[in-house]
């Protein structure tokens, strides 16, 4: 029993084997098909169309999906810990929501029922679960969390006023209705978003407009610069951690077997 | 009495006891709710369900900010300093304009008293106190003083320029009805906001757009270069400062206990 | 006979002699000039007056071109090989179009030969076989292939669930009428495009709306984060490649001959 | 003569003397009020009231210019090559609209007046003497030229494809009236403009669409990075020139008189 939960845990965890590698590319297909289905279906000529063929499809992927996430909890060494785990709760939110469906029922069911099949879109997640290169990117983002949280910050403050100060002078006579809306207004305008559902009308709104803009063209470079300065760093350190024992020099990818100077093969993590 | 100043002191100003840090969390606190009460009282719905609640939530935060103020001041050292600082300046705006609305009455009055309140907003700036990480950002936007004016300064040249060009290309017929006007069209479309309120209709004002927004395209390079190189530059220097004893190593962050290549601790600051 | 071959090969691959680089001049301003006819063609003004010369230039550019391809077949050391390489499938995909249209006639004719004609702009990537300079930029975009991908899944992640959740929040009634057009809708916003043609329009969807806006600002760093790091790697290298053996200082400019400190010659690629 | 020729030569081309710099400000002031002028008379409501005012103002300054001009000249040790300096070209363009105004009269005279009065906003660019900043910048630019170059070659080679597309797949049903608007409606795309006066209907173009922006968000980061990599060499050398002689540290900003680290005394420009 042991032993076939181990072999399992192999297919489904594991990512060296061939059978591992198999399940995953399988599991990453029918993610992308499930999910496919419930896009296609919010198409009103699609649904008339194929409406069935869509239920039929997410309810196999559903059953497919509940077999998958007990099998994980039954093989897990620590179940307690898988089902609380992010991945855990991603698989739980990405079944959930189909089997909800056939209990309420009611006048306003339909409603509900789209808001609770769209969930199942969070399947995609997953696939987040197969990138490892994605690492780099979050301990640089993990690095900078303090200065962009100060940027987060000023930016919402700078809003606030900005939104307020249109609230003033153009009133709700020109589209700024409240405050909120005003500081949704400032936020499209400083993001360089720019519906233009609304646009100042009066000259020193346009004047206040142009300054916001200019602010936000240039606070662009702030995110910018921090995530640049950190990833350089983040880069630099990764490929400097290997160096060629022949040449010397630095600088190969993280999956280089032969140094791109010389040609000599490459220890790895060495030093 | 002077004990009793600067126990006081040490709640308002100090930021290490328990009691301090308690202090600043509620003023957080009070200064989003308070700004929150203003925001929501400009919705025309709430206004008149809840305005007279707002009323209530604005008068009793203006009378805590006012006892907060004159304690500020009669604690601090200094008080003539700390009245015409940055924050002391930011503190006296933020009440005084509750007090204002009371003194001016009249036909005229209700925009009047709007832009006031609107005025307290920056309540919110007070915020900014509270965040030390602001400095290394702050230390690279001072380095790069100079570079970012020169770059203000061109981009209003180059907004001049093509405004008029395309005021007299464009002309009022296609909503281009004046100089100002079609230099707000011009950094709407530069800083690529692009509310779409006036387009170029003349296949030469199309042309000369296209190159304006290529233009505002590539010179966005500018401040994010400007910025990115000094942000390296500041965090490369604040990391370095902490070398590892054990191994040498640098790059850890500025809260670092341990050496984070070899585990070992860290004694701050080092040469 | 191989002697001519040789001496035409020269002329039409070789870059270095005068004859080679005439060629070359004149093929960029064929291509030039044969696409500017397409694109004028298309508007209907000047269709209608100049429509039999946009077709003469059409004939004459595309017999040219005709020649040149088979020239280049004809001297090619390994005919098979150019064939199937990048630029040599641009060479024939740009002159079959034009005999395409002689074949197909009927009644939904015209669409097609637009279509075709259309294709014939390809013409003009012929142009990117003249730039050395561009190896520096792919090689960083090949270094950052694996994040840029990372990144580009997690944007469409993102847009597959900001565009769920505003198709719920929304719905038809208010321009979201499918999930495909909330997912357009959705990176329209996050790349900060912003048309306009469809806005949200209730207080969640706006704030909803926000939110993505400033994720959006903010992930756009990630891509220039990781270009610039790699960048700034690849033009450090290319510079540090060439030292000055007078001075020993770096940071030259690849087709620099002379020092830039000290004036003294250098000898290029050394050590 | 010659005494009095050099006295005023220091006064209009030298920075250092207290009357120069008075020159220099004096100069920038009177560029300021004559563009001023310029735009605010191109407002219907402004020319009807002060049109009279604004044409003294437009006069007055004319001939302050032309004297100014003349002056130049007559200083200059070597006139000829002032005159074809690119700012002594800038200082003639600016006065001779103005007189042009005077000699061309007739029907359409107005139109024309007005392009030409608009041209003098040129006088602006006078302001650029004045900025020793702006070479480090410059520099890296120029450093930059080529990879520049290849990147806008490409984005014009790929709105002209993603144009052709559009142009095939919307048609001019849906606004996309001829090849040359696609580009346009591309490059608005592209750089995240997205005015929104030209918008995609059907499935197929909202898909191409949705390629274009992601290619044009991510597109951005290449300038950017160009820039960024050659400014941060550029910003470091500057820096690196400067070695604090007491404590060896090197990156003060190039007008710091003293070591930000130790305090010494700073040599300057040394080794």
């Amino acid at each position: 029993m042991s032993g076939m939960r181990a072999k399992i845990g192999l297919v489904i965890f594991g990512t060296d084997t061939p059978a591992g590698k198999l399940f995953d590319l399988v599991l990453i297909y029918a993610i992308l098909i499930s999910v496919g289905a419930v896009v296609l279906d919010s198409v009103a000529s699609l649904h008339t169309r194929f409406g069935l063929w869509f239920a039929y499809i997410e309810w196999f992927f559903t059953l497919l999906f509940t077999v998958e996430y007990f099998l994980r909890i039954y093989i897990s060494q620590r179940p307690v810990r898988y089902i609380f785990s992010f991945f855990g709760l991603v698989d739980l939110i990405s079944i959930i929501p189909s089997y909800l469906a056939l209990l309420i029922t009611g006048a306003n069911y339909l409603l509900l029922i789209r808001m609770i099949r769209v969930l199942r879109v969070f399947r995609v997640l997953k696939l987040v679960r197969y990138m490892e290169e994605a690492n780099v990117l979050l301990r640089s983002l993990y690095l900078a969390r303090r200065k962009i949280f100060v940027f987060f910050v000023t930016v919402i403050v700078l809003s606030f006023i900005v939104g307020c100060l249109m609230f003033v002078v153009e009133g709700p006579a020109h589209g700024f209705t409240s405050i909120p809306k005003s500081i949704y207004w400032t936020i499209v305008t400083i993001t360089t978003v720019g519906y233009g559902d609304i646009t100042p009308q009066t000259v020193l709104g346009q004047f206040i407009a142009t300054v916001a803009m200019l602010l936000g063209y240039s606070i662009i470079a702030i995110p910018t610069g921090i995530i640049t300065a950190e990833l350089a760093g983040e880069i630099g350190r990764v490929r400097n951690e290997k160096a060629c024992q022949n040449c010397g020099r630095r600088s190969h990818e993280a999956d280089s077997l032969h140094c791109r100077y010389c040609g000599a093969g490459l220890a790895g993590e060495g030093k």
